[in-house]
């Protein structure tokens, strides 16, 4: 069912900031800059590999603002891991499968993600404490 | 640098049970479980791909007792992401450049990590709150 890790999330106070951090200490690339007003937040997508189900990525997340799902985040946790997002060929049949294993959906449909994807995240209690989102590539 | 996400690092209560989630709800399957006494863990690595510069694993990891760094991050955060690890084709060299880069190194020197790997950490208060591995495996 997942092909892959395809990245991980990462919460950050200044996404200018921490983009220059990943390029200049990693080597890592900007493949795509991107707001999502639905989800509040700002992010950058940067490309650390190539496989045969699709490319993995670090994810940058900057929240517009404090009341978001990511601002919330940072004021509880501060700067870190936020999620992993798994590859998935067949997004509606992966959600299908996984509800009805007892794991509750954040989306119960598949939404529009980073870079054409369509993307959908599983209750983080069900999984282990883990914020988890599926991902299939356009 | 980096050639790909090795694995995420999730934090759990109790190995077995969520080696058993892992399997039944996304079908991953185990390919290695290890105690790391030095590292205070016992683990589980569950691949999910194969690339050209390697595969990628979800690591569940169980504490050894609460005095680890597992168990310390189980009492203050709970069950969660942990840490990243990436790969990297010459660790030595990685950590070099990284540390010249003022990136503190938890590991000044590889150790052995899970399946014969050379691992190495980076303090998570210079990446951004992220703790980070390097990952060159065998």
């Amino acid at each position: 069912m997942l092909t892959r890790i395809d990245h991980v999330g990462i919460a950050c106070h200044d996404l200018a900031e921490k983009i220059e951090f990943y390029q200049s200490v990693f080597g890592l690339v900007v493949v795509s800059q991107e707001v999502h007003a639905d989800q509040g937040v700002r992010e950058a997508m940067l490309h650390v590999a190539d496989g045969p189900a699709g490319s993995s990525y670090v994810q940058l997340l900057e929240p517009l603002r404090s009341d978001t799902p990511v601002g919330k985040f940072l004021a509880r946790r501060g700067e870190g891991l936020h999620h992993v997002g798994y590859g998935v060929p067949d997004i509606t049949a992966a959600l299908a499968a996984i509800g009805a294993r007892g794991v509750r959906l954040l989306d119960e449909r598949p939404r529009h993600g980073s870079m054409g994807a369509s993307i959908a995240f599983l209750h983080p209690k069900d999984v282990g404490g883990v914020l988890t989102e599926l991902v299939q590539a356009p």
